[in-house]
């Protein structure tokens, strides 16, 4: 069975050792953080905060912020073992120091209680060598159904997509629901249409699932919206008007 | 039974159709639409092109584009019914020239070949007497669990919200489709960050989902995103990411 460090325990540490512990075809040795509070939920298994305490293992799993992997490999010893990390934005090439790496990356939104099934979830996969990239392969065929080969600046690329879909939608969920709080109306009322307008990307292209006053050229209700906004909101309500009117004009 | 007459044969109207006959406590009576062609999906009842042909009902239900529906309402004679419109942009006195008017405003995104259920839909009424938004409630519960009473003001903010969260979240995954195509990325890889993105505000506050380089403030990760971008997606990038910085500023 493959033998599996992981470094950090974050939510994304959190969320592979229990997708790992559940698989049963992976079995987790050791758990490093430098605070000894963030390893409480892990006690069942071994656990260390001193990077000189790591154990030998098949598999060196670094989920840790961007900033400190880098920083973090370079006070480990190359044990022969394959070296990964899990983030969307940062080289391979980070861990070159080491004589097997590569990248493990589960693109997905990760939140402390929030159980998630690792199944669908896309683990985006990089390695050193045809070998390891085959090592990276079994490893995430025992946890997810989804396995993509990306290199370094392709998963650039998703970061800054998933930035997009992810963080500045959420953040536009913020604004509705400021905008309902001012107006005294339940934000409840735009979940359905929140899930609803996620639903459809599953069998719609976004460009196709595009609707709304900006696409129609509604400037009268584009107006009478305006006048709703305060200075921040209208700001982002122009700029995002004309970008799909500039999108779907030159595709239409 | 309510008899009814539905005015327009668009999305919305053929959405109400559906959900009306599957009740079985509303009986369509007639559907208009001035081009006939557009009435081919309710052959099974009787259909006009003809203002004048309208016959008597209960409720009359203008689920027309926002334009239309005052100057379709000139053109029709007061039977005594219940006039509404479906709206979430137009003000309830657009109807005014009844004696018995009101809104009842179905908040969802609909496509004409996505089926999609009813019941969850919040359905936001509002009437010219306590009497006639009774009859709208009884309407409403045949079809929907979620009956909301709404005046034309918060329906307004409604409107807007709803652009912020479906329009233009929308429009972000279609910038997201865009850059994962530019670097040969398949975007299906980021449909379930999309789907968990929607689903977690199910349980969360938007404010408590917020994650990503704009609330860690984490300039690198920015920079390094700035980079890949058309002078379009930066904008958006850079505006977003400071409205995320100012909000969370504010309120942590």
């Amino acid at each position: 069975m493959t033998e599996v460090v992981i470094i950090g325990a974050g939510n994304v540490a959190s969320h592979l050792f229990r997708a790992f512990r559940q698989s049963g075809e992976v079995q987790i040795v050791q758990v490093y953080n430098h605070r000894s509070e963030k390893l409480a939920d892990f006690a069942e298994i071994s656990t260390t905060t001193s990077l000189s305490e790591i154990t030998q293992a098949d598999l060196y799993i670094f989920a840790l912020k961007d900033d400190a992997i880098a920083k973090t490999a370079a006070q480990l010893k190359d044990t022969g073992g394959l070296f990964v990390h899990t983030s969307g934005g940062v080289a391979m090439e980070s861990l070159s120091k080491f004589k097997n790496f590569g990248v493990f990356y589960p693109l997905q939104t990760f939140s402390r209680n929030r159980e998630i099934s690792f199944k669908n979830i896309p683990l985006c996969l990089e390695a050193s060598s045809e070998e390891n990239l085959h090592k990276l392969k079994e490893l995430g065929a025992a946890i997810s159904e989804n396995l993509y080969e990306i290199n370094s600046e392709q998963r650039r690329a998703l970061h800054v997509s998933a930035v997009f879909v992810n963080n500045f939608s959420n953040h536009l969920y913020q604004i509705g629901a400021d905008i309902c709080k001012k107006h005294e109306v339940p934000f409840e009322i735009l979940r359905p249409l929140i899930a609803e307008t996620a639903a459809k990307i599953e069998e719609l292209s976004p460009a196709e699932a595009q609707t709304g006053p900006a696409l129609r050229n509604d400037e009268k209700t584009i107006n009478a919206h305006l006048e709703l906004l305060n200075a921040q909101e209208s700001k982002i309500y122009k700029l995002l008007t004309s970008s799909i009117q500039e999108l779907h004009g030159k595709e239409l």
